[in-house]
C-alpha cells in the first residue's frame, strides 16, 4: 500500500460520553474527567465526544451536577480538541419533541458553552426532524465561526434499507446543509463486508466526510471499522482501552496501532494514549469491584446478529414476558417483531422505536389477537406524531387502532407552538443562568430537584464561609 | 465479490482446549464437555481442539482425571469431527526434552486414542525439535490412514523475523513432510496488515493449508483473521462466544456471520452454534461468580502491542520487580529485554523462552552489571540445549556466562538415550493401561499421585459395589 496516497483517518474518543453511558450507566462525574483532560488534549483526536446523549439527564438526576457547568469545565481544559455532543433531533436530549425555539436556543447555548460538533439523529431517519437543529447550528457557525452540524443516520436492517436508501439519504443530508454524515449503529448490526458496500456507495454519492459509529456488542465492530475505512470512511468512534469493547466502542489504541504505517495512519502517539489508559484502568477496576461495571456487558452478544434486533430490545422483551409468566412465548414474539415493524412502516429499531415495536409485539402475542390492545406510543406512531417512516404504514392496522382519527403528514414540530417564554415563566424562581431554562425544558421535575439541591448547597457553603462575627460574606 | 470462486474457510473450535486454558486455567472437566458434544459434532468444524497443551497436566494434577480416558470419551462422542491436540515438539506436553522413543510412543497413543490432527511447535522454531513428532505422525498415518502432522511456527517480532524468514520456514515445513502449517501467535502480536503481507507471501511459497491461531489479548485478533483470510489463509481458530475474546480466541459465531454470503462462507448453522453458546453461557456466569474467570482477562491489554512482548511476560516481570522492591526499574528492564533477546540469538518470545529472556533481563538490571549472574536456563540456552536460534548468540556473553564450556550444535534430542524401558520399569506397579507410562514420563510425581488416587477410588467403588453377603464382586 506504500504507493497509495496518505489518507489519515480521524478518531473521535468516546470515553467521556458513549463509553461510560454504555458500560456504567453514564455515571462518570466531571471530577473524574478533569485530571486527564490535559493529556487527552495532546492526542490530536478528531474530536472528543463528551456531552449530550444521556449525560445531561444523568448529571442532573444522579450526579447532582449542572451539565452546563461540566461543559464549561471541559471546554476550559480542551484547548486544542474539538468537543462533540449527541443531539436527538427535535427531542434535543429529552423524551418529547420540542418547539423550534427551544431547539434553536439549545443549539446556541451548546456552542456558546463549548461544543464544536453537534451530532444530530432521529429514530425514524426523518430528516425533517433534524432540519431545525441543523439550520440552527449553521446559523451559529455563520455568525461565530464555530459549530459543525453532523447528521447521524440510524443504521438498521430490513427490506427498506437497501444500498439505494443509504445513498439517497447521503445525498439528502448533503442537500440539507449538514457538514458531515455519521452512520450510527447503536446495536452493532453493521457487518464488515456490508460496511464495504455501504460506505463505498455513499462515498460515491456525497463529498461530505463520513464517520462510522458502532458498538462492540455483537463482536464485529473492529472488523467493520476496518472495512469501512478501506472503503473510504473518514472518521471512526473509539474508546480508550479500559472503557472499550463489549457494549462500548473498539479500543482507540488498537485501531491506532492497526493503521500505523498504512495510508490511514492516525499519527497519534501510543505513549500519550497509554497515559490515558493508565488513568482510567484503576477506575475500571473499581467499577468492576463495585458492580457498576457488570462483566456481562463485556462479552459478545451474538443474538443481535442472529435476530437482527438490538440486544437491549431482546432483554426488554424477556423482562416483559417474565412479568407475565409467558417466557415460553419468546420465539412467538421474536417472529412478531418484524411484522409489527412492517405495520409501522419499517422504522429503524433504535430508541424509542425499538421499545415501541417490541412492546407492541409482546402485546400482540399475549393478547392472542394482533392490535387488540395498542400502546399509547403505537397510536402516536400511527398518527404520524413521530414523523414519516421509510415505508407506508399498514392501513388495516391504522383503521383498527385509530379508527377515524386524523393523521398528520407535516413535520411534527410544525404543530408545536413556541414554548420558550412559557418555560421561562414556569421556572423563573430557580434561574441562576440563561441555560437553566433549557435544563428545565428537558427534565422539568429533575431540573427543579436539582435547582433545589443547588440552592441548598449554596446556602450551606455560604453559611460555613460566612464571617459570622462581622456578619459578612467573603467577597 | 460474487464473481470470486468460493473458498469456504474452516474453523477449529478451541472451547475444549485453548479457550478454557486461557480463561479459566484449564479447569474444564470432562463431565462438562460431554453433554454438548453431540451438538458440536453437527457444526462441521474443520476440527475441535480438545487435548494437549496444558490440559494433560491440569487433568492429572487438578481435576484428578485420566487425560487418556478424557480423549477416549471425546472420540466416542465426536463421530464426524476431527480431534486436534497441541504438542510441544520434543517436550511433548511436558517441560523437558524427551528421547525419541517417548515422542514416538506418545504420538502413536494419541492417534490410537482418538486424535486426528497433531499441532506441533517449538519455542525456537528449530524444526529439528519437531522432526521426530512429525515423522512419527506420518508413520502412523501411512499405516492406519489416520493422523495429520501440523507444524506450528511461533509468531514473534524482531529484526530476524522478516517476510523472507517466514517464507523460508514455510518451505522447510513443507519439505519436512508436514501436512499443514499453523502460524501460532500466542500473544496476539500479529497486526492485521502484517497478516496480509505474511500470509500472502507464505501462500506463494507453499501449497500446504495455512491455519492462523491467535488470541484477542491485544484487541486485533478478529481483524487479523479477516486480513489473513482475504490473503489466503485456510483455517482460523475460534472459540464459542461465551468462552471467546480477552485472552481467548475470537468468537466462532462472529467470524461465521462475518463471512456469510462471501466466498469464505463457512456454511455453519448459527442455530447450532447458538445451542452450544447457550450451553456454555451459564458456566461462564458461574466462573465469573466464583472468580475462576477474572473479568480482567476479558479486556484489551494494549501493552503487548506497545512493547512487542507477550502480556504474560510483562506481568511476570512486574512480580519479579515487586519482590525485589524495584518497581522503579520497570522501564530499564523493558529496554533490557530486546538486548538479552539479541544476546540469546533473538528467539521467539513464547513459553519458555519468554520467561528465560525476561528473568535474565531483570537480573541484568538489578545486579547493575549485565550477566553478572545468569540463570540456569540462560546457561542452557547458551550451551545450545534448547536448539538453534535464528541468529547467532553473542560470543562475548557466551564467554562470560559459560567460559570454556562445550556447546552443542546437534539436535538436542540426539544426546538423549531412549528412555521408555527405564520409565516403564519405574512405574510398573501403577500400570493399568499402556498409556500410563506416558503420563508418568511427562509428570512423574503428579502421575503417581494420580495413580494412587485412582486406585483408592477404585477400591472404594469396588467395596461399595461388592456383594458382601456372597463375598463376590459383580461381573
Ligand atoms: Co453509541
Ligand atoms: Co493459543
Amino acid at each position: 500500500m506504500s504507493e497509495q496516497v496518505k489518507k489519515p483517518i480521524g478518531i473521535v474518543e468516546t470515553v467521556l460520553r458513549d463509553a461510560h453511558q454504555s458500560l456504567i450507566a453514564t455515571r462518570m462525574p466531571t471530577e473524574m474527567m478533569l485530571p486527564i483532560i490535559d493529556t487527552m488534549d495532546k492526542v490530536g483526536y478528531h474530536a472528543v465526544e463528551c456531552w449530550g446523549g444521556a449525560t445531561f439527564d444523568a448529571s442532573l438526576r444522579f450526579l447532582k451536577e449542572d451539565p452546563w457547568e461540566r461543559l464549561r469545565k471541559l471546554k476550559d481544559g480542551f484547548k486544542n480538541t474539538k468537543l462533540q455532543m449527541l443531539f436527538r433531533g427535535q427531542n434535543i436530549l429529552g423524551y418529547r419533541p420540542y418547539a423550534d425555539d427551544v431547539v434553536d436556543y439549545f443549539v446556541e447555548k451548546s456552542i456558546a458553552n463549548g461544543i464544536d460538533i453537534i451530532r444530530i439523529f432521529d429514530c425514524f431517519n426523518d430528516l425533517r426532524n433534524l432540519q431545525e437543529a441543523v439550520s440552527a447550528t449553521s446559523k451559529v457557525k455563520a455568525r461565530e465561526g464555530r459549530g459543525h452540524a453532523q447528521v447521524a443516520l440510524s443504521y438498521t436492517l430490513g427490506d427498506a434499507y437497501t444500498l439505494d436508501y443509504w445513498v439517497d439519504m447521503a445525498k439528502k443530508v448533503e442537500e440539507m446543509g449538514a457538514d458531515s454524515i455519521c452512520i450510527k449503529d447503536m446495536a452493532g448490526l453493521l457487518l464488515p463486508y456490508e460496511a464495504t458496500k455501504m460506505i463505498s456507495a455513499m462515498k460515491g454519492a456525497t463529498s461530505l466526510p463520513i464517520e462510522l459509529h458502532t458498538h462492540y456488542t455483537s463482536g464485529v465492530a473492529s472488523m467493520t471499522y476496518m472495512k469501512a475505512i478501506e472503503a473510504g470512511a473518514d472518521i471512526i468512534d473509539c474508546a480508550i482501552s479500559p472503557m472499550a469493547m463489549g457494549t462500548s466502542q473498539p479500543a482507540t489504541e488498537v485501531m491506532v496501532e492497526t493503521f500505523k504505517g498504512t495510508p490511514y495512519d492516525t499519527g497519534y502517539d501510543q505513549n500519550v494514549l497509554a497515559e490515558i489508559a493508565d488513568y482510567f484502568r484503576p477506575h475500571r477496576d473499581e467499577w468492576l469491584a463495585s458492580g457498576l461495571l457488570n462483566p456481562k456487558v463485556m462479552g459478545v452478544d451474538i443474538k443481535t446478529l442472529l435476530y437482527q434486533v438490538p440486544g437491549g430490545m431482546l432483554s426488554n422483551m424477556v423482562s416483559q414476558l417474565k412479568e407475565q409468566n409467558a417466557e415460553d412465548k419468546y420465539y412467538d414474539v421474536l417472529r412478531e417483531i418484524p411484522e409489527v415493524r412492517k405495520d409501522l412502516g419499517e422504522p429503524p429499531l433504535v430508541t424509542p422505536s425499538s421499545q415501541i415495536v417490541g412492546t407492541q409485539a409482546v402485546f400482540n402475542v399475549l393478547m392472542g389477537e394482533r392490535y387488540k390492545m395498542a400502546t399509547k406510543e403505537t397510536k402516536a406512531v400511527l398518527r404520524g406524531e413521530y414523523g414519516q417512516t421509510v415505508k407506508p404504514m399498514n392501513q388495516a392496522v391504522i383503521d383498527k387502532v385509530i379508527p377515524g382519527e386524523e393523521r398528520i403528514t407535516c413535520r411534527p414540530a410544525d404543530l408545536i407552538e413556541n414554548e420558550l417564554d412559557k418555560l421561562e415563566a414556569e421556572m423563573k424562581e430557580w434561574k441562576q443562568q440563561d441555560e437553566d431554562v433549557l435544563s428545565y425544558a428537558l427534565f422539568p421535575q429533575v431540573a427543579v430537584d436539582f435547582f433545589k439541591y443547588r440552592q441548598a448547597q449554596q446556602e450551606k457553603v455560604d453559611m460555613t464561609q460566612a464571617d459570622t462575627k462581622n456578619a459578612a460574606y467573603p467577597v
